[in-house]
């Protein structure tokens, strides 16, 4: 396998453009290597094979789509409230807007993981571990709500992100005064957030959090 | 365009199929009639073009996947309260895991409609006019919570709905005693919908829908 990170690392960022382009099955070592504009036959020197290369993909988009360490930091001086956790979840949106293609790519994953045991392994731990770290961040922070409001919240802003970076027009206007996607997203928080601190330990009875 | 309805019916289902286990780039009139075990030519009698595959899969799915109206009509007969949210959105999930290469076609389309002008305009169509006539039933039926309360609950039913289909193990045993996605779907229901039922305006101040 060759050495050269930069190169391995455009060459990856080329999957992706071709990922959220083509589609998964248009994803081939020929077509990276076009779009990454190098001679045929590179791909092959620094990927061993499909499912090689998948997951480099998986490795790289959680780097590029992570958090700004500074702009957490910054968050985590306000008051750990429903407010903070609105806050937390613009963040994250506005990252999946700027980085559109890095979404699709990541749902052409998912998909092509039901047809690849090999991926479907190997992306569903990466997905959990960014679950489980997210209910610990909560947890840790002191964020209202418990486990359960995380999950909830984690699968709503999931429907969110397919619905609003594939199909945007489903939700646009489709609640008065509620712009979309910022909005929206604030009902979602609101909806689901309790407005309280009071433990978030997953078993209160606090509104938003009964189960 | 032939006219044989069965024959159409079954190329559009070996559409379906040839969309969930090859992805969007994989649907062509080719793949379709291999799927469908007609000789090579026969879809191309049944569509004009690509788009209007695309848009007849649509069609048929929405048919395919809708719920069955006895199964709604004995629902109705209870009080209308939370309860009975989750009892429609159980019926739902049990559609879709019943039917998970539906689903996984609808997926596809998505992605594909990012690609395609014509269908994302039909496709969103399709789907915006779902969206709209689960808010009108939910306020005919006298459902507790508003309009609010029916977007957030769809985005967080059609996150599930993507995570269990795509990657089961990612919320297999993510919150102990909660079973996937059965407990699941009682806690996203549970902490979205109100379990009163004051009125449902879209307004109100109740729990759970405070925005």
């Amino acid at each position: 396998m060759a050495r050269n990170t930069e190169r391995r690392a455009a060459l990856v960022d080329a999957a992706v453009a071709v990922l959220a382009r083509e589609g998964a099955r248009g994803l081939t070592f020929r077509a990276v290597d076009a779009e990454a504009a190098v001679p045929v036959g590179t791909a092959s020197n620094y990927f061993s094979d499909r499912d090689d290369l998948l997951n480099q993909v998986d490795t790289h988009l959680h780097r590029r789509l992570a958090p700004d360490p500074a702009v957490l930091a910054g968050l985590l001086a306000a008051p750990r409230d429903r407010a903070l956790v609105l806050e937390f979840m613009r963040d994250l949106l506005g990252r999946a807007t700027r980085d559109r293609t890095g979404y699709l790519a990541l749902f052409e994953m998912r998909l092509e993981a039901t047809r690849r045991p090999t991926l479907r392994a190997s992306y569903t731990a990466s997905v959990r571990g960014d679950l489980e770290q997210a209910m610990e961040f909560h947890r840790d922070a002191g964020l209202p709500g418990g486990d359960r409001t995380v999950a909830v919240l984690y699968l709503a802003v999931l429907g969110l992100l397919l619905e609003h970076l594939t199909l945007p027009g489903v939700l646009a206007d489709a609640l008065p005064g509620v712009a979309v996607p910022d909005g929206l997203l604030e009902t979602i928080v609101t909806t689901i957030v309790p407005d309280d601190d009071d433990g978030g330990d997953g078993d209160r009875e606090g509104a938003g959090n009964r189960a």
